[in-house]
């Protein structure tokens, strides 16, 4: 951590902190120059509060040299996560796609959507139970009650199930779901994330909307600082001015996130344009930069789907689409968990 | 709502369409150009899902022409809101100010700043319990005991209190707290949204870091529905590309809102910057646009914070300001709660 | 074109409304709702000016319903556009790449990173003589006098050329370039698109940092209604708030533009990322994504490179590359234009 | 300036990288943690290019601690500068408003504006004579016959006259022009900038839409490097993901952008926002913000207007407004220049 004084900062105010630092365990690197004066942190500044530091009305900025993550950095664990998922595994070479709809309607729908993409290669079963709207008038989901159809429909298929959990109160109704899904929404409830941290069940966390990469890792890091270390993060598109798509992919955030952290990255291009025909092109674009997984929405009835019917394949298109994804991830090398 | 076809749209697709609006009790208005086929829909749209009608293949696109969230609206409810926090009055021409400490972090801390706030013409006394901290190792507020603290605050001052609350299991010790605070970061925190909604504490509800002015009405909208109908909005800077601030106060917001809700809309200049000086400026700059409140961090020893140091005044800082935001009320026309 | 009127329009101000949009030609469809009144324009609105309508105080909005490009525009010309350069083609099945450095530096530098491209089969040269730089003390390009040594790595290796040109007054010393680049910075620089569509020669539009796909459209279009129809589109990555990467390449516009336009779209993976590492999985991503072609910045020195040292290959990383982005053009289809 | 190792680099690497930093006149201040290696750059760093250092691959980032800006710069020019503008004077405490429409369409339209604008007090006269349409199919501007008309206002009314200027090619054309605008667009038009540096007409420069507050510097830096220290800043609206304005006002610019420099800073807010109604709150919050003047849109008929009618004031509207605006502008201690 680089300290960078005002050119008013007095000699004495310079050297009380300097004391509270080093009270803190930490060593002192002096640099004056003609126009600039900082010093240097050395030792473990992850600590160290930089807002606590820019308080100092003498201090003229403070930057960080080193990542504030730990359990969640590539440099102290070099090997490569592989979270095993009721016997499918993600991450370190194997790539698993995770299928099914925006939200669980009725048994017959969630059966026969499980059937048709384990039929054409999906690892894992999507589904939405507790859904977050945006309008309290749209359907919420069905809760509980999804749960258990999704239970069924694994009972069918014998296909792991992915939903995403939105309070620490459902808590126990997510017992045995085999990957919980954190939504981009709640990527910062932090009460959640400390919650889940206490669980062994792996845990998929998505990027919030206009989360950076680094606090996206720092999400993380709250789930493994519990204790639990097998989490998969998964880019879904984020925020900015363009208004053709509902959300723009950042695909660079692939390898951006690889070069930092060892856990698995997966994409989900669904929700990232939230437009179906625009699911292919970036399920492979995503496979293409790296990616150790894909989450993609598939409907028996994408128009009468109660929620992201627009962003749905059809088992047909989704069939058509697993095809493409097998012989691209083949192609850039990567084991597929079927 | 207006639906766009796509030239290659069949007869019997639209004609399928449009039988289904009329079942939902909707009027179709026709209208076929000669590049473009649309239909209007006359009737209540708000429970029409967009998503569900651009699912259809043969839409090219759908628009609203009204808007989603009709309690919060202006249009349905032209008398603006007034809400009453303990005998203060904010909105309506009633302006507030609420200051205190990024965190609660101690009896003597909380009470001096409690009583220096007052002085200087407060009208709330804010602090934080429960912090959301990007990191799990920083500084996570005293979480109960900081909510008894500020009760301890509000009875040596009077102070009604204002505290940010995380999760929905804490609701019962917020059972006293005078305005209970949703954070940026729980905005789409519908869980929570909900169960707020059932209580009749005011809510000061602050937009989230990168959501739309009209996501964030539909949140108000969620507390609204459940039949809480004292919220109070709170812009607090969104995420940009400019890295000089932490945040970029979107100072637009409050007429913007102003003109779509009833609702009283705050602002809080000390988290939208991030830095202590400019929290005079942009606080002037709010009540110039028409801002009903003020949320301003004030710590005794900014440079000992546990959080947020960077932005807090000194109670004599505070002092100062509050002279000028009390000219700046009188001059804009704002009658101040004190 | 769609016009909502606010609950507080009056009769005669609609019927005169109406009556100037007859006068132009245009049908009117009138549709009254409960809460919404508005009409619906029928024949070619591309010369209606939205801001025009808006400007009436008793209109609520206006939207678009069709697109304002037509050349640029694939419902009017369903055929891709395959432009020629110098005998390499792009678009419509052909892919290309184009390689060199950020700036022409020596004679010597550009001829040697030009036959090594070549060598590994790049189809064009790029190189920048004119450079735009954020800082007036940065190196500004050999202007003039690179544009020469160009040409003599052209005329070394047969390579096409491929450079930016800042300025009208400039024109006449590109008369012989083979690829004329507007960067992303002059994207909105509308006299420089106009006089550039009075030329024959092929045009390299760079996306601007903020603009959105139909402003970049409407750029093309600027080039186009002069006469100019060989422009290619170039994805370099837009400003997101995102800090780990210089800018955030959008992928997704890949597939929007080609689903809009019938120009060849090609990307830049160099500059999108801003760093050398990320090139790779940048440009893979792409073609999977379905572009035409890419631009890859190839450096023999890249830490003594004047500008953008950071985001450029060596020869032997870009032969690396090249090898695998001819598998990847193979496998996703598309003919490689060497 | 700070670089920081990567912990793979070597010895030599680092060594070299220092031989080549002192052989530029710069002092090297090594600081060795237990997890990073950083070296620290003492001297004038300004012409160091951080991409070439970036360029290294033992390098792991580089950060500036002291600002590439030096003419721009008001550690370096402590002094306000204060402006003449055919003596009208802006900044140091000098308020003035610049009116008038958006474009220049009639000698009838533009006098009559310039006669209102100046009875109502503004200090200057704007109008667009060439003009950045997104749409090559829009109205272009009176261009050159524009210019006369302008002058003709002038001459009817004593106002300065303020207009843009697209193109080095136009300058002989602005010779008697008051004040040269450099729009948005051609922030970056880095040819234009230094043209308009030889010039001793003082420039108005507006922000681009996604340009940050150090680039924004650094294109002033431009024009004041040529010799021209005239220059004007103007922060228009920058480009956000919010839908509901046109741009996002940073109001924040204003007070950042008075830390940082002695050039004089208004705001636009009819552009900020693209809506009438909404350029009162945001004139007066540009005010308590502590803006210099204010460029505010005027239209004898802004429905007829052929570019910018939504944002345009009548005269009657700008009267009252500038009653309001001269309240503020005394309130908040400005001296107003009329």
């Amino acid at each position: 951590m680089i300290v960078i004084f005002k050119n008013t900062a007095k000699p004495e105010q310079v050297h009380a902190l300097c004391e509270s630092f080093e009270a803190q365990g930490l060593k002192i690197h002096n640099s004056e120059g003609e126009h600039t004066h900082l010093i240097g942190l050395i030792g473990d500044t992850s600590a160290v509060d930089i807002d606590w530091v820019r308080a100092n009305d003498f201090v003229e900025d403070v930057k960080r040299v080193s990542e504030p993550y730990k359990k969640a950095n590539l440099k102290f664990h070099p090997a490569r996560t592989v979270v095993d998922i009721a016997g499918r595994r993600i991450g370190g070479g194997h790539f698993a796609v995770m299928a099914g709809p925006c939200s669980v309607e009725s048994e017959a729908q969630i059966v026969e959507v499980a059937g048709a993409v384990k039929e054409s290669g999906a690892g894992l079963l999507r589904g939405g139970a507790f859904k977050p709207r945006t309008s309290p008038y749209a359907f919420q989901g069905m809760r509980a009650e999804g749960l258990e159809l999704l239970r069924r429909a694994r009972a069918a298929t014998g296909l792991p199930i992915v939903t995403e959990i939105m309070n620490t109160e459902h808590i126990p109704l997510f017992e045995d779901v085999d990957l919980i899904q954190v939504g981009a929404r709640n990527m910062q409830n932090f009460e959640l994330l400390k919650e889940l941290g206490r669980l062994k069940t792996p845990i998929l966390l998505k990027r919030g909307l206009s989360s950076t990469i680094e606090e996206f890792l720092m999400s993380a890091e709250y789930i493994m600082a519990g204790g639990n270390e097998n989490v998969i993060l998964c880019e879904r598109g984020i925020r900015t001015f363009e208004p053709s798509m509902r959300n723009t992919l950042d695909i660079s955030a692939v390898p951006m996130l690889k070069s930092r952290t060892h856990l698995p990255v997966v994409v989900d291009p669904s929700h990232a344009a939230g437009i179906a025909w625009m699911v292919e092109p970036l399920a492979l674009a995503a496979i293409a930069a790296g990616a150790d997984g894909l989450m993609i929405e598939v409907h028996n009835d994408p128009p009468h789907a109660k929620s992201d019917g627009a962003q749905s394949l059809t088992p047909a298109q989704f069939d058509a689409l697993m095809q493409k994804i097998k012989g691209a991830a083949a192609f850039f090398g990567e084991a597929m968990a079927v």
